[in-house]
C-alpha cells in the first residue's frame, strides 16, 4: 500500500493565502490579529479561518494570555501537514534544520565547511544530514514539503543559482535546486542568498514582525543588504538588489576585488578593519595590538580589535568609529532614497558594540532628511546566530502556500 | 427626482481587482493579456472578465489589430462609469485635465500660477477649472469619481498633505484632500508628489508599462526620484522615499538649502548649473557665456548652458558632464541596491540632450556590479511635458477600484 504524501506548494484561494502570510511572521495568530492586518471584517476572518481549519492546513490550539475579557482562540498551522528543511551554508559553516510548518526546530546540526569545496561534496553533505536529522525525528523524508537554502554569494533567485560568486567560482549556475530534487523530489526547494534569508529570519523572530519597509545590513568579510518592501524581500530585475558593498565611498580609496576605486566594502568591511589594526601597530599607535600581532606572527583579526576596543585602546577605537561612519553615510543615501522604518545590523563585524552602532547612527542622523529619520530605529539585530537557519526556514515556508491560478516564483526547474 | 450618482472608490473582488490592474496600466487589454500577466488560465480569465462585463465595469470594444488568426477582442473600462480629474501643480504653472474612465483626456487647461500663493488661492482657482471643464464636456461634476493631485514637494501620502516643503510653505499640513471634498463630495482625493505621479505617467504612456521595476528621476531645480516596485509605487515608511536630492555627493562640498554639505542637489541641479556658468563667464572661459550673461544683466539660467552647449561651447559641455557625472555616481549607488531594470530621466535639465544622458550612463556603468547594468536601460522619458498631468490622472484611477475588505490607503479624512 502506497502512502498519500502531500505534493508542495500548496494551492490556496487568495484570501486564505493572505491569512497564511499573516500567519507566517509570527508563526501563530489569532482571528482578531487576522483581521487587524488585513483589514477584514469578523465576519470574513471568521469564515476564511473556517475554510482553512475544515481542509486541516490550520488548526485551532488553544487561548493567548491576555488581560481580562475574552481571550482570543491562536491558531496555528497544522503540523500534520510535513515538514520543512533550512540549510544554512556560510564560508566556512554549515547548519542545517528539520522543523514543522509553524517553523519550530525540531533537529538541528551544525559542522564546519569550506565554500571553497565542490558543490556536489558540499550540497551532498547536506542531503545526508537531512536524511539523518529526518531518521532521528523517526519521519520519512517524503514528508518534507519544503527546503530553503541560503548560499554566501550572488543568486539568481528565479534560477535558483549563483552568479558569479566571488568565494565559490566552482558553484557558477550548478543546478542546486535540482541536485535536492534528486534526493527529496516531493519537495519544493528555494535558494536565495544569506542577506535575504537573514532578513526573512528577523521578520519571524526578530523585531521586525509586522514592520513593512526594513533593511538588514550584514557586516563581515563583505557588506550586504537584505531589503524588505512591504513585507517581502525586495531582489531586484536580476536578484543583485541588495549588494551594496561596492557602492563608492572614496573615489581616491584603495582598489576593491570588483576593480573599482574606494567600495565600501574595501574601506570598511574585516578586512580593511584587519590591515588599519596591522598599520596601527607598526605605527607604535596602539601597544595592544602591537602586541596581538607579535604573539600572532604578523597577523591581526577583527576580534583582535574587538577586544583592544573593550580594554580602551584609542587607536583600535578610531579604527571601528572610522568604519562605522563610512557605513553610515552610505545608509544615510539609502535612508533618504527607501525610507526604511527600521535597520538591523548583523554579521561577525555588528558584535563589536556599541562604538560601531553609535557611529553608524551618528552619520546617518546627519547627513539623512529629517522626515526620513523621525522614526527610524537602527540596532543591532536581536536574532543572532540563528538568523541564518531561521531565515532559511522561513524561506521554505515562503512559497509552500501559492494564490490559485499564481505564476510560481521558479523557472522551469 | 434625484439622480444615481456612483460613489468612490469601487469595491471589488480580489480578482476582479487584479484585472482592472492590468487594464490600468496599459489603458486597454485582452483576455490573453490577462492571462499572461496573471498567469490565470483562460478560464478563469473569462469568468472574471464575465463578472465585470456584466457589472457594468468593463466593455468589449472591438478587436485588436494582429496578424492573421483569431483576434482577441479588447476590454476597455466602461465609460458610462464616470470621470476623473488629474491636477498638475508645478512651481510656475498649473495644469488640470478632465479625463474618462480609461484615462483619455477630454478636457485640459494650463496656466502660469505661483506656489508661493496661498494654497486657498492656488486651490481654489484648480476647483474652479475643474468646474469649467466639468461645463465645457457638459457633465455633472457630480459624476467625477476621482481626483489624483501632484505638488512639488514632500507630501505624507496617507494623511495627503506636505511636509516641510522648501518651495511652498504656507501649505504644510493645509488639508488637500478636504478643501476638494467640500466642492466634490462624492469624488476620491488622492495627493502626491510630482515625481510619484511622473511615474506613474511614465507607467501608463512612456515605455514603462509591464516594467517591474524602475526609476524616474527628475533634475529641475531640485532632483527627486520616483519608485515603481512590482508595479506599485514605493513611498517608504514615511512617504518620503525618493529624496535623493540630498545624498552626499562630495563631503567638501557647497552648503545645501538642508544644511548639509555637499549634496546632489547642491552640485547638480539647476542652481549649481547657473553658478558654474555664471563663474565660466566670468573667468573668461566661454565667450557664449559671457556675453548671454552681459545681455541678460549678469544672470545665466540652465537654458543659456544648453544654448551653449549645442553650439560646441567647451565650457558649457563641461559644466554638463561634470553634472551628469554626479547624477550618475549616486545612481550607480542606487543601481547597486535596488537593481532596476529601466532609469527615466525627466525635468528641465534633462532637455539638456545626450550630453549629459552619456555623462550619467558612463558614471553608473563604471561603478555598478555587471549583474545590475546587464539588463539596465537608462533613458530619457519618453512621456515628455505631459507626463505630470498623465500621472496625476493615473493616480486618481489608482485607487478608483479597491479589494474588497481591504484596508483604504488613506487615513481618516
Amino acid at each position: 500500500m502506497k502512502a498519500d504524501f502531500p505534493k508542495a506548494p500548496l494551492v490556496l484561494p487568495a484570501a486564505e493565502a493572505e491569512v497564511m502570510r499573516v500567519l507566517r511572521n509570527n508563526g501563530q495568530t489569532t482571528r482578531p490579529e487576522i483581521s487587524r492586518v488585513t483589514g477584514w471584517s469578523r465576519a470574513k476572518t471568521s469564515q476564511e479561518v473556517s475554510s482553512l481549519v475544515k481542509k486541516g492546513i490550520l488548526k485551532d490550539v488553544g487561548e493567548e494570555d491576555s488581560k481580562g475579557g475574552r481571550k482570543p482562540r491562536l491558531l496555528r498551522l497544522n503540523n500534520h501537514l510535513g515538514y520543512v528543511v533550512g540549510v544554512d551554508i556560510g564560508a566556512t559553516s554549515l547548519e542545517v534544520a528539520l522543523a514543522d510548518v509553524n517553523g519550530q526546530i525540531l533537529q538541528r546540526t551544525a559542522e564546519p565547511a569550506d565554500v571553497r569545496d565542490a558543490p556536489e561534496v558540499l550540497l551532498g553533505r547536506c542531503r545526508k544530514i537531512i536524511q539523518s536529522l529526518a531518521e532521528k525525528e523517526g519521519i520519512s523524508a517524503q514528508l518534507i514539503l519544503s527546503i530553503g537554502i541560503g548560499v554566501p554569494g550572488p543568486v539568481n533567485f528565479s534560477r535558483g543559482v549563483l552568479v558569479a560568486p566571488p568565494l565559490m567560482p566552482d558553484w557558477e549556475n550548478f543546478p542546486i535546486r535540482l541536485f535536492f530534487k534528486e534526493a527529496f523530489p516531493s519537495a519544493l526547494v528555494v535558494v536565495d542568498n544569506d542577506v535575504n534569508i537573514m532578513a526573512l529570519g528577523e521578520q519571524r523572530s526578530g523585531d521586525a514582525a509586522n514592520v513593512d519597509h526594513f533593511l538588514v545590513i550584514k557586516i563581515g568579510t563583505g557588506i550586504g543588504c537584505g531589503i524588505m518592501v512591504n513585507g517581502k524581500i525586495h531582489r531586484g530585475s536580476d536578484g543583485s538588489a541588495g549588494d551594496i558593498g561596492h557602492i563608492c565611498v572614496d573615489k581616491s580609496g584603495p582598489i576593491c576585488r570588483c576593480g573599482n576605486r574606494g567600495c565600501l566594502e574595501a574601506m570598511a568591511a574585516g578586512p580593511a578593519i584587519e590591515e588599519s589594526a596591522i598599520l596601527a601597530a607598526k605605527e607604535g599607535k596602539s601597544e595592544f595590538l602591537r602586541e596581538r600581532m607579535e604573539a600572532n606572527g604578523g597577523k591581526l583579526t577583527p576580534e583582535d580589535v574587538n577586544m583592544a576596543c573593550r580594554e580602551g585602546d584609542e587607536a583600535a577605537l578610531e579604527i571601528i568609529r572610522t568604519s562605522g561612519k563610512m557605513i553610515g553615510d552610505v545608509l544615510a543615501g539609502l535612508v533618504n532614497f527607501f525610507n526604511p522604518s527600521h535597520i538591523f545590523i548583523t554579521g561577525g563585524i555588528a558584535n563589536f558594540g556599541n562604538h560601531l552602532l553609535i557611529a553608524i547612527k551618528r552619520a546617518v542622523l546627519r547627513r539623512s532628511l529629517p522626515l526620513a529619520t523621525t522614526n527610524l530605529s537602527i540596532n543591532f539585530s536581536a536574532t543572532g546566530p540563528d538568523a541564518g537557519v531561521v531565515g532559511a526556514i522561513m524561506l521554505a515556508l515562503e512559497y509552500l502556500f501559492v494564490v490559485e491560478g499564481s505564476k510560481p516564483y521558479y523557472g522551469s526547474s
